[in-house]
């Protein structure tokens, strides 16, 4: 079975080790031998961003960690065992920005791709190459090697004008306390869908939304041009899992970002934001947690545990949203 | 009094610091109120480099390390305190090169650096930058802002083909251990000395060659166009100080360098390799360790202890030469 998963950084990490282990593969790591189940992640990378000469890639590299055993378990980002020596050094000589969690392990991810970058190999041609090392045992393709980042319109709270920062300053500095006015992903209508994308969600069995942030992880990547279309003729069914549980984001401030686009916190008026292929949307079906309800016009709901507490409960969210797109027989 | 004076890395940083205390300035830091003495270091670039996509200036930071207090004293180059975790990073993801020691600390500096450059800013204006931090109580000029790196032609030990590689490769990697045919520092010809090295020797009240590599550090200074003229018209005297003690070099491998340009490992082929002002040289007084001897055409030559076993024996030297130039009343 091919499955194809759209996701953001945490959350989407945490979703496809449950994806894996409901196939049967390992959580963390490659197989041993082959598989006859292969997993396809479309990562966003709106949150992609150049820091002190940079390229870091929030979530595809929270993927990468995730999944080939690297991660900061207890934070959910970065590397495990982390330090933070070039960070306070950076501080020291005044070099902005101070308040990015740049760990030394991190930024020789961030070196070797910068590098690769610049001689110019596109991004998805260095992400495969970063994973040679950590052998996520899944396919990571960035949505896009274009650049297409995401921009938060807020009022500026020293100057009161109204400007575009970047997601990060939004999201990490400001903790998502501006008040958004749009959210813009700058230059993604230019972009094209990185090799692999579109080929991968036309040949998938299914196609999965992990429930990952529906505006700034999901929504961006709909955003790139193409991808939408591919959802759309697919054969696969497309299902989503709802963030929003009981009207609350499932972690992160997803809330904030619901707000700026007028779409409010509930699982209802999420699976409507995105909704049915038969309608001009995306979705065929849509997981909501236990307890909660939805009425999506077009789109088979159903009703399971969705938090996602540990593999195994992970793995049955993604046999659940395997039997609503019809490819999972107990 | 202004006190120019031509610098590698170690041992030029160690002669700064007798520089300055000879002169009175605290030998780390910079004084605390105004002084009415001032030292300008033009320092070598010709070992810079690109690595990870990193700019490193070896020398300027050693230079800056040691006198801002920053710098590991039993190794004499890199940060006191250093860690190694990026490079370890570097190394399990394969990128090359592997033998290079790039400290954590040390990193934030490159990072700094090699942002400043991409923004267009030349590397004198960066290093002025740096120092903001570091203090040195010396102005720090790079001896140009051009490129201009010091290639060995060598005979590659894998394949025996004649090749060019980085004087890094050459220095660190192989110990200078591969027989050199040639050193050429590439893009020399074409450099210009950085804003303020002509200025600043023309108006110097004396100009020193510290005890540094007379082929690598001072030679490649010497290499970039310009800088000779400006050492034959100045008023003040030029002063060199031998890196060779009993046909040894002081430190480092410079006998290496010597072969390849066919000058022996003595203190009286040096000083005739620098030549007299007289006679298309750049020498008026030429130190040699007590015991050595040396006969130099046209250049006036004193034998002084020159080991820089501390600051105290670092000053009397720098005061000799001082007294050699003509500009030292005890």
């Amino acid at each position: 079975m091919k499955v194809v998963v759209l996701v953001g950084g945490v959350g989407g990490a945490r979703f496809l080790m449950g994806v894996k282990a409901a196939l049967g593969l390992p959580a963390v790591g490659a197989p041993d031998g082959e598989s006859t189940h292969e997993v396809v992640a479309v990562v966003n990378t709106g949150d992609d961003v150049w820091m002190h000469g940079l390229r870091i890639c929030p979530d595809l590299d929270t993927c990468m960690y995730t999944l080939g055993g690297g991660i900061d378990t207890e934070r959910g980002w970065g590397r495990a065992g982390e330090s933070w020596t070039v960070k306070e050094e950076l501080a020291a000589y005044g070099a902005d920005p101070t308040w990015f969690g740049l760990g030394d392990r991190d930024i020789a991810t961030h070196l070797v791709r910068s590098r690769m970058l610049r001689a110019g190999y596109p991004l998805s041609a260095v992400t495969e190459a970063l994973c040679d090392r950590w052998r996520p045992g899944v396919r990571l393709l960035p949505m896009t090697d274009d650049r297409a980042e995401t921009h938060v319109v807020v009022d500026d709270p020293e100057t009161g004008e109204r400007r575009a920062i970047h997601f990060q300053e939004w999201w990490v500095r400001h903790r998502a306390g501006l008040p958004a006015h749009a959210i813009v992903p700058v230059g993604a209508e230019e972009a094209k869908p990185a090799p692999g994308v579109v080929e991968a969600i036309a040949s998938a069995d299914a196609v999965l939304f992990a429930p990952s942030n529906p505006v700034v992880s999901v929504g961006t990547i709909l955003a790139v041009p193409g991808v939408r279309q591919a959802l759309r003729e697919t054969p696969a069914s497309v299902v989503g899992l709802s963030p929003i549980i009981a009207d609350r984001p499932l972690r992160g401030m997803a809330d904030a970002c619901l707000d700026a686009i007028g779409v409010a916190t509930t699982a209802e008026a999420v699976g409507r934001h995105y909704g049915s292929r038969k309608e001009g949307g995306v979705l065929d079906g849509w997981l909501v947690h236990e307890g909660d309800s939805a009425d999506v016009p077009g789109v088979t709901v159903r009703a399971v545990p969705l938090l996602m507490s540990d593999v195994d409960a992970t793995a049955e969210m993604a046999r659940d949203a395997l039997r609503l797109a019809g490819v999972w027989r107990d």
